[in-house]
């Protein structure tokens, strides 16, 4: 039988998805699972959205362009000239979900043996999508204590190599929920200017931020336009992760004509999620506000409660949907499988991300999970009680 | 300005799309393009698939699982029965089109250096996928004069090399509409066997065989059961290239279990064009057959119109829909430019595909081209009147 390739045993379990075996066991026998564990909100998506799906009348489901639909391009266009990104229907290319446009990304801009230099704690698939590409990780690894805040230009400055090649953000931030401030994002300027790196920027939670502050794009940064490749995503902000439609916005021709060969490898991105994702924009003000002012809520009420509990901190997250919390346990990862393989509480368990998987360097954040607030009040309120339950129940807690 | 990856301009354009930009400015100009370029079919998606998507009464577009929707599986398992395909719903992981079957697959099976054999002419985008994932594609010819017949063994035997991985068909075949005989496919088989390596069988053209003879997959060939990875999608055989839905099919577990690693970085698949796959699947045997006899019809068309152009020669091929035919031209590339951009009969004019994309070596194939028989027989004889009109007018014509 011939062996499969090192890169397929070297990439990583999703930290979010490799529990899902065990909340299935559970759910069989008729445990109820509160699902913190994944970035999939809970809320429906815009009505716009359900309906333009209703009124799709094509006779034939067809390719559409590799770069995808132009008038779902030309809507980003001016949905990016609100938050004063100004790009044009050419800097855009479609990509089925966000996550394929850090894949396109990285294998447009990296090498083999490339480096990127990541803030830890971060999103898991930059490093699955870096091993895809035989890019090398290098972190820089922010601290719960700082409340995750960017580490020192110091440790960047340290980590560059002659095969450093960029820098990836994720703003704000998945997992931990923290923003980036002015100064912050100033710092990585510097960085990217002076050793002329490709700046990865994932903005996909840019409509949940909660600081009143208006909101920082590293399009926004002056000097190193052609050296941004952003990230973006309709997945979250319309609550449509299945439609899979995201877009890799750069202004950089060279990192165009590369990623559109890789997008003609794979022929189009989602004809129907397009669609979808074009009427989605046109979701009322009111919407977006209700589910912005239903995050804002979630937040105060799931932090408040985390840091009720013994022993449990999370800082305070100004944007997306996330915190990473610390607990008192021994270690996450088996805390998480212990949950759903043996605790139970009133016939429930909560289902969380062991935070092992967001940092590169083992050991690092064991006593630390991510939780999403992506569950109604009510829900969220049981599972924190059931997560308070379990950590008195739990044989490997540290207090 | 940083530069982009090594493998960004290693990346060949696709073939098929590389002449869009010109398609779209000769429409512009107000010309009438005959679209013989591309496999998007043209006939209609069935009515039960059509309907399924306005059957659907979602909130909430959620991500599916990673592997795919469980009763989509379920019933692709029945659908391979009928093929004597005997595979569980364990073994079949749902891929966003077929195209990414072929990406996880060299993703999770090949590391860069490591070589795979393909019979060539072949579908540009392994070679594609092949160069993002580091692997070097290492052709074997086979000839227009002998109907694109698998070369002999021998031929596979001169290429093997310690780092020699994989072998990779497509039959029914692409772009050739060649398809294999069982004594052909033993030959593969052997190779396979005796030097334990992967076979990689693109068998998205399955209904599309015009011999009457069972259609014979990889997974019939005895004693390589767990050496074969099956890259299927419902996008040619249900006309629905657009909702990107494909699978990826094995019976090798290291194999599932890198893969699915790949498939959780990337969430899930699209979960509208899974809904959609699934309705199609009740597609009527009347729908499946009028599909099977246009084509059938329109093969002999095409080959028959084809081969009484002077200097023009088609093979009849068995199978997709498809062929790759020898035109009295300089140079392929340099005709189907031509086509777009100069060329016009009574404001009308042909796309098709320069079969240069189609070969590892430069200079093979030069005066092929591959013609895709996806238009209604009245389209098909303007098209091919007007392709006469333009090889009479070609100034690099050879007779």
């Amino acid at each position: 039988m011939p062996k499969i390739s090192g890169r397929g045993f070297a990439m990583p379990q999703s930290p979010i998805r490799k529990l899902v075996p065990l909340a299935d066991k559970a759910k069989a026998r008729g445990i109820k699972v509160y699902h913190l564990n994944i970035g999939q909100p809970d809320l429906p998506t815009p009505q716009v959205a359900l309906d333009a799906l209703k009124d799709i009348d094509l006779k034939i489901f067809e390719y559409s362009p590799s770069d995808g639909l132009r008038s779902l391009r030309e809507k980003l266009v001016k949905y990016y000239a609100k938050y004063k990104i100004n790009v044009s229907v050419e800097d855009i290319i479609i990509t089925t979900g966000g996550s394929e446009a850090v894949n396109i990304a990285f294998l447009s801009c990296l090498d083999p043996d490339d480096e990127i230099i990541v803030p830890e704690p971060a999103y898991a698939n930059y490093t699955a999508f870096a091993i895809g590409s035989g890019a090398i990780v290098r972190p820089v690894v922010s601290s719960i204590d700082e409340g995750f805040c960017l580490p020192p230009v110091e440790q960047f400055e340290e980590l560059i190599t002659p095969r450093t090649k960029g820098i990836m953000i994720c703003n704000p931030n998945n997992p931990t929920g923290y923003l980036y401030t002015q100064k912050e994002l100033n710092h990585i300027r510097d960085i990217v200017k002076k050793h002329d790196l490709f700046l990865f920027s994932d903005e996909v939670y840019r409509e949940f931020c909660y600081t009143g502050a208006p909101y920082i794009s590293a399009f926004h940064l002056k000097g190193i336009e052609n050296n941004v490749v952003l990230i973006d995503s309709v997945s979250k902000r319309y609550s449509e992760c299945g439609i899979r439609v995201g877009a890799l916005v750069t202004k950089n021709e060279e990192v165009k004509k590369s990623a559109m060969k890789f997008c003609q490898a794979r022929l189009s991105p989602p004809l129907i999620g397009q669609i979808i994702a074009e009427a989605s924009m046109d979701a009322s003000d009111e919407y977006m506000l209700d589910v912005y002012n239903e995050y804002v809520e979630r937040r105060k009420y799931m932090i408040d409660e985390l840091n009720r509990i013994p022993g449990v901190y999370s800082p305070i997250p100004m944007g997306a949907f996330y915190t990473v919390a610390r607990l008192p346990i021994d270690d996450s990862d088996k805390f998480c499988e212990w949950l759903l393989s043996t605790f139970e509480y009133e016939g429930q368990t909560v289902m969380m991300a062991p935070a092992s998987g967001f940092y590169t360097n083992k050991g690092v954040g064991r006593n630390e999970v991510r939780l999403a607030y992506v569950l109604q009040k009510d829900e969220l309120a049981k599972a924190l009680f059931v997560l308070r339950k379990a950590l008195e129940a739990y044989p490997g807690r540290t207090i």
